[in-house]
């Protein structure tokens, strides 16, 4: 029986019109780093205009057409806010553009997207300059704000200024109706290995997923809100907290290109926000400057953090230090990213309410988890079998984005036989439904049908006082499969053996956890961003490259 | 350009599922009225259980296939939470019956929806067992709780109990996928002229809607809210609230049947909800028993007023007198019902709040809004210009449901050309989006391409010192097609006259607006529930049964 109800899309340009017209008293305030002068405050309705006329010059000056990509190597702005509206609405795709990517994977992602047009902040045009020519379909380059321009000279494309090119223009759109499963926006993820993989968000999934920022489950934004989005808008969409806000008529204060702890704590004093967003290391810079400067921060009755796991202590210093409380929340690209939110349930007890802050939270309705097991089917949720984490729901992706002129990929290692996302993270799920991650899938140690956490292992060695470093990896086994190799760096003119080391880890894991291989090394290798790099360690021992030691207990 | 996002649908086996695993310790309250009896507690996971019962005794026992009716005649209650949530998610429909309907008006209803199956409250039997026989639809009677089955005797359906009907089947039910564009729930409008009308609500509606109701800017519910749903489940749903809990992890307390002011006190002051949810009357009464013996409801964070317009004074009371904060919401079947609500924005001063509380509110993002006027055209949103309320949106009827073998059908009157809904509603929405009520479009007078508001002359001309009672109804006229016609009750012994007070009226409202058609009468006609009955003096005076003056300014 079909429903009587009114058959409405759920599109961005359903956004846009609402926030430019009940909300247009609310405002975008973008930071000059200018001292002494004021930072630049727009409404949303001028916002809402200004959108109008970057969707007539993208569309009548430029030639955007159909679904075409128009690619942001920007800055949290105000522009940058304009792009985030007027593109998906005239019926585009904005591409964002990771600014923190290396050249070479920037130049492929543009390539791959085939964006026609780059909107890039003047500070940014010479990351962008030197990529030009390497970039075929990019036809149009807009330069908002200011910078210096003559790296620009001579390139095949055509060099626009922001504001001279919508100056002038109609300040109202008729904003086509798409189908809400068009695509609305486009977001590469910045994979260790491989190429980047792009997830084309839907209308549909950036409506739902802003209705679902602004639930009480999750951040609760509201039109009395002021919200400080720290996460780059190239990251995930800003967490999908610019559509959210708009959609909220929450303000909105832009942090443009100034992320140090210094401007920020002044813009948080001077502009008195109510929440805040922000991965871990920038919360940690903001901690430090605060407690050597403080600061009036109590404007904030919230920080989100997510992006990585955030320390628990971090939260606490927060908290206890500077009355901040820091809610935890967990997504991925291809999570849109809101996957779970650290609320802690009612009626628990203020020690009991950390343990729940410190997981990565629990799911929306929207979103649906199962843990797969190791040796096949899933795992319960009782808070202690580990499994896989794959999800399902309507901002959850499905597949990846092949191209301009290719079909969507769905590669299995990404995506399960029934269509739900591999998330590539492992750990427990609580019987209220609180996620807890331990590890990476690719660093457990898949031995006869069970996992063994890397991570764990590591934590509990590195208790040891006689560790300054260890990693734990999985190397081949003929009976297991897999079986733990844990490699150790001892403190200067500390004496521990291998056994002493494994008993004081069979106090604290379960028997069958324990490693049999032991090797000594001088250091743990580090990624250029300093993660553990086990790759190597795993080629060095492939290679016999490590001095590796068989321990068992002598009761075995 | 498709998007890579999964094609995940909206559904209400979606919230059934989610709201009994992740928020399985959350909890519905029944109150049961017995003194010193603790009221009955279920878990969510209690609750999804049997809904998979109830759901495999309506399929396996009743034989209920595809998309047949399954009607309640309950009041709010864990069973009939339990049927909200097994009907739809088991791809039947939903039913809910009013039973404070007249006996022809419900046995219409059910018969237009040629409902299968009626689950109906011990207590409702007598309501129901008249019925029966002009009902030849329905092939089963569910009974649940205590009551006096003896009027069943004899009836052509078969009779069950619901606990029996349920005890002993699986506790778990693979929910069929379905359509989020199907019916999952029917609602009739009562409406005071015609047959009613039915409203049938989608799954995406309903989905859509219970994300709105948790919305911040919205009622905000979360895992930590323990909601009061005195609005009846028969009435909107009670206004989408007990899906939109099970969504959010929210427990509920069902008042079942006692929805007088002395257990409503009490319930309140011993479970201790943080929202509550009433149409205006039942808290009118609620204020005078706490006035009169005072409780504890210091456990409410706000209270929910919608379904007619809340007196301010009656919210000033609850604030002033009790520390509850009231938010006043509206909407209609038709609007699933949330159709704006009425948050204060942001900054505003104490006093200035409060006249943002007493409008009808703010629309939310999926509510789109415009004023018919009455010349043609839409009106500015200047917080002046009056129109009737036309709204857009998913969650928004855009037809009537035609009956079992009936296509929907669309009436002029209710839907615009390019299918909007119009509400039968009259105002302003300010600038800022706040909507304000003033007149049923029916009421309002059509004078030369202007609305003149009924229900302003009668406010103002109550105003007056000398005046009982005055109504205003609109009368033909040949040069400005309608005009007002003022009808005046006078206090006994006053003695004002015409030209007072209408030079009363020429100093509170627009010169063009002022009524020249005079009547005194010695009563206002009222309808059964009291209402001013304006069809009545339109028939007095086109049958000239009125002591008609004509009175206008010298200087005119």
């Amino acid at each position: 029986m079909l429903s009587t109800m009114q058959d409405v899309p759920l599109t961005v340009s359903r956004i846009l019109r609402h926030g430019s017209t009940v909300h247009s008293g609310s405002t975008v305030t973008t930071w000059t780093g200018v001292p002494g002068q004021a930072p630049v405050r727009r409404t949303f309705g001028e916002v809402g205009a200004r959108a109008a006329q970057l969707a007539h010059a993208l569309g009548d000056e430029l030639g955007v057409d159909g679904d075409q990509r128009v690619a942001t190597l920007m800055w949290n702005n105000a522009e940058h806010m304009e792009a985030y509206l007027a593109i998906p609405s005239m019926g585009a795709v904005l591409h964002t553009l990771n600014l923190r990517l290396p050249a070479d994977q920037l130049a492929w992602i543009v390539n791959h997207a085939a964006d026609r047009v780059i909107i890039v902040n003047g500070s940014l045009v010479p990351l962008l300059a030197p990529l030009l020519p390497q970039l075929p379909t990019v036809e149009h380059v807009v330069v908002s704000g200011p910078g210096d321009l003559t790296p620009l000279a001579g390139c095949a494309a055509r060099v626009h200024d922001y504001e001279e090119l919508i100056a002038g223009r109609p300040v109202a759109y008729d904003w086509p109706e798409v189908d809400e499963r068009d695509a609305a926006a486009l977001c590469y993820t910045s994979g260790t290995t491989g190429d980047p993989k792009g997830v084309a968000y839907s209308h549909r999934s950036i409506y739902l997923h802003s209705m679902q920022v602004n639930s009480a489950e999750a951040f609760a934004l509201g039109a009395a809100d002021l919200l400080l989005p720290v996460v780059p808008m190239f990251h995930v969409n800003a967490w999908g907290t610019p559509h959210a806000s708009f959609m909220a008529g929450t303000s909105m204060l832009m942090p443009d290109r100034f992320l140090q702890p210094a401007p920020l704590a002044e813009m948080i004093e001077t502009v008195r926000p109510t929440i805040a967003a922000a991965v871990p290391t920038i919360f940690q810079g903001l901690l430090a400057e605060l407690d050597a400067r403080p600061r009036d921060v109590s404007s904030l009755r919230s920080v989100v953090i997510g992006g990585a796991a955030c320390p628990p202590a971090l939260m606490r210093a927060f908290q206890e230090r500077h009355g901040l409380r820091v809610i935890h929340a967990w997504g991925m690209t291809e999570t849109s990213p809101l996957g779970t939110v650290a609320h802690p349930p009612a009626g628990v007890s203020e020690e009991e309410a950390w343990g729940y802050r410190a997981t990565q939270g629990r799911f929306p309705a929207s979103v649906e988890a199962r843990l797969a097991a190791p040796g096949g089917g899933f795992q319960p949720w009782d808070g202690e079998s580990a499994g896989e984490l794959e999800v399902r729901g309507p901002w959850i992706a499905g597949a990846y984005f092949g191209g301009a002129a290719e079909e969507p990929f769905r590669p299995d290692d990404k995506f399960s036989e029934d269509g739900w996302l591999r998330t590539g993270d492992v750990g427990t799920i609580s019987p209220d439904g609180f996620l807890t991650l331990t590890d990476r899938a690719k660093d457990v140690i898949k031995s006869g049908g069970e996992w063994i956490s890397s991570v764990d292992l590591e934590n509990h060695l590195m208790g040891h006082p006689d560790v300054a470093e260890a990693a734990v990896v999985a190397v081949p086994d003929e009976k297991w499969g897999e079986r733990p190799l844990a490699t150790v760096v001892l403190k200067e003119g500390a004496t521990a053996g291998y056994p002493e080391l494994r008993a004081f880890l069979a106090e604290r894991v379960a028997r069958w956890q324990l490693p049999e291989r032991w090797a000594l090394i001088p250091a743990v290798p580090k990624t250029s961003v300093g993660k553990f790099d086990k790759k190597v360690i795993r080629r060095q021992y492939a290679e016999g490259d490590l001095d590796v030691t068989d321990v068992t207990d002598a009761t075995e």
